[in-house]
Order: structure tokens, then C-alpha cells, then sequence
């Protein structure tokens, strides 16, 4: 895993509160590696959109795929995205409504979507699979040329961007920690519950090692 | 709660399997409620933006607030917004790389960003904490005219969009459900967990039902 400094750029003033900007490239690695799931905004005509998308991380390269039949994925090509990855960690009670907040972990990435060639796709796709569900692809029916062609991955170099993270409990205004009132954190956070087997399986199929060993995170 | 149903727009063709979408409005309330952060989309400069925050729906109107200093706020003010409502509800594990996906409800919203004026803006933020934390609105300090002041609310009529809703297991290509692959779903899901104190508490504070008694979604 590379280690560097994420460059700091104007963009990076979309950051709402300065004093939780960390633009320290691990703290970024670790948020982008905890999940999957991811938000790219993009421009059509003018106008914004955002999809929800899996994205996984290699080095200092992000790179998410999709359908090639898909709009979202055509209209990108070349242009800027923008890309959020976002944990949501608890809510944050305090003495003032204005003090409330959330604890949360947040990316947010800059660049130019590019499109990746055929012969690094199947190399890609494997990565992915691998990344999601350790384990996974020798356990899998190959895939077909059909199907690679069907899927179009796209990337972008890690470089532009900022994290921010808010943890701990609420902050309030000096006077208000002398009031009556409960304060504290309500901590959220995703779990996994046991595999459900499709009723399609093959007749004493177990759950396997990777499935049942498999952690989130 | 209104029910109707969501425009079908041009827009709506970003949906990437239209087997998925769902125009129903009360699908996509039902997705918009069962959580409070959102994905909001925009423009600055032509380049696009994506920042988490909160949301709240009353009725078929979508509301977020943020700082009166924010550039995502000042930016967005009368300009078109896009919002993504995600749910990651589990992975889909096909017999091929290929069917591999997740289950998952979403909706994504168009429109113009509307700043709320201030005279509907304390109502406003008094019905966003009472969604978040139900009764936690009347235990707390409250809130200045200062505050109010430093507090900017938007709004959208959730008029154009779309719901897509993935469940249940994996579907396969027809000849591989004769291999002898496990299959089926890893559910997830996000779950609470006990309130922790802030340390700065008053001795001797319980922590309230509002609080002990609080479920997500």
C-alpha cells in the first residue's frame, strides 16, 4: 500500500469545518478500504448526478465498474467525477440542537474518469472479486469473453481530495455542560448476519470457508 | 404523508437495469425515511461535487441544513442539485463473477436547491431534530437567534427521480445452477448500539428514554 501525502488543492475548501480536514493519504486508504460502496457525481448536459457504485483501491488508483450498456458509465468517459466514500459511525447528542452532529469517517476524490483498456480488464475484474469476497473467484465459473466485453471498469489516480473524520463525544458551548441535560454518542454501525443459502442450490452444498469466515470491513 | 406518484423523467433513464426501478412514491419515501444521510450532487466551476449530509423529508418536500458559511451551501443556492438515498442491504454471491452484486435500496432525486427563509426556518429545524431523535428536541437548551442565523435549510420537491430496489438471492445463468457452487446472499445491515455517556455529563444523569428507547430507520 502506497504511503504518501494527498495533494491539497483549492477543491479542498468544499471541506465544511477546517479543524476535521486530514489529508494524511493512509487515513484516506483506511476509509476507502473499509467499504465498498460509493457515490460518483458526474455532469449531463449541464446538470449533476450521483450513483451509488462499488469501488475497490489498488495502490493509489480507485476504479469502479458497471454495465457497458450503462448512461452513467458512457457519459463519464474522460470527464470529472467527483467521488464520496462514507461511514456513518453514530449520532452525536448534545445540550443545543445546533450542537448536534453525527460521527462519521468521509472521502471525498477528484479526477478525470478513465477508461480501461480490454486487456487489463479481466486482471481488474479478478482484483475486484478478490477484494470483495476473499476467496471468492476459484470459486467461481469463469468468465466468459462475452461477459468481460458486457463490463466496462473505469479508474482514477488517487490525488486530489480531502478526508475528514468526527469521532468522540459533542462539543458544546462552555456554559451549556453545567445544564441538566443527558449528552453522549449513539454509536451506528454495519454488521453482517449469517449467510442465507439460495434455495437453488445444489443439494448439500456447506456454506464455504471464505462465506462463512468472511468479515466486513 | 402524501402518496403519488414520482414524475418520470428523461433523467430516469440512469437507471441501469430498468427491471429495477420503481416510480411508486411511497417506495421511495419508505427509502428516504429509513435513514438521515444523504449524497448531494452539484456543480461549482462545471465540475461536479458530492457531499454527505443529512436529510429530512415533511411530506413531498426533501429538506438538509448545513452551515450559513458552507461553500457546498452558498453554492448551491436556486442551482440544480441531484440526491442519492442509499441503502447497502447485502452482497449477492452468484455461480459466476459476473451476477455477483448487492442487495440495496436507493432512490436519487432532481431539482432546484430552494434557501428556506428565516421565518419558516426554527419550525423547520425543530421538525428535523424531532425525526432524528424523536423527543429530543424538548430536553435540550434552547436555541438563539444566532444560532438560527449561522443555520442554512434547503429544500427540494421530490418530484423527479427514481427508487431502485435490489432483494433477495442471486440470479444465474440458467446452466450454472448445475454447478456445484454455493450461492446466495451475505446480509447487511446497520445497527445500533448502547448510548455512551459523554464523560462531561452532570453526576447522576440517566440516560432518557428518548434515548435508551430510540431505533434506527
Amino acid at each position: 500500500m502506497a504511503v504518501g501525502q494527498l495533494k491539497k488543492t483549492k477543491r479542498t475548501n468544499l471541506v465544511r469545518n477546517p479543524k476535521r480536514a486530514d489529508y494524511d493519504r493512509d487515513a484516506v486508504n483506511q476509509i476507502i478500504d473499509a467499504t465498498s460502496l460509493c457515490h460518483v457525481s458526474y455532469i449531463i448536459d449541464g446538470r449533476p448526478y450521483v450513483t451509488p457504485t462499488l469501488q475497490w483501491r489498488e495502490g493509489d488508483t480507485i476504479y469502479w465498474h458497471g454495465s457497458s450498456a450503462s448512461r452513467f458509465l458512457r457519459q463519464i468517459m474522460g470527464k470529472d467525477v467527483c467521488i464520496a466514500i462514507t461511514h456513518f459511525d453514530g449520532f452525536v447528542l448534545a445540550r443545543s440542537a445546533f450542537h448536534h452532529s453525527i460521527n462519521y469517517r468521509s472521502v471525498m476524490l477528484f479526477g478525470e474518469a478513465t477508461k480501461i483498456e480490454d486487456d487489463q480488464k479481466n486482471e481488474l475484474l479478478h482484483s475486484f472479486v478478490d477484494q470483495l469476497i476473499p476467496g471468492r473467484w476459484e470459486n467461481l465459473r469463469p468468465m466468459t469473453d462475452q461477459e468481460a466485453k458486457a463490463t466496462t471498469v473505469f479508474s482514477m489516480p488517487i490525488d486530489e481530495g480531502s478526508a475528514k473524520i468526527r469521532s468522540g463525544p459533542p462539543v458544546d458551548d462552555d456554559e451549556d455542560y453545567s445544564l441538566p441535560i443527558w449528552a453522549g454518542v449513539l454509536p451506528v454501525s454495519q454488521i453482517l448476519h449469517d449467510p442465507v443459502s439460495d434455495p437453488k442450490n445444489l443439494d448439500g452444498l456447506e456454506v464455504p470457508a471464505h462465506i462463512r469466515d468472511y468479515k466486513l470491513g
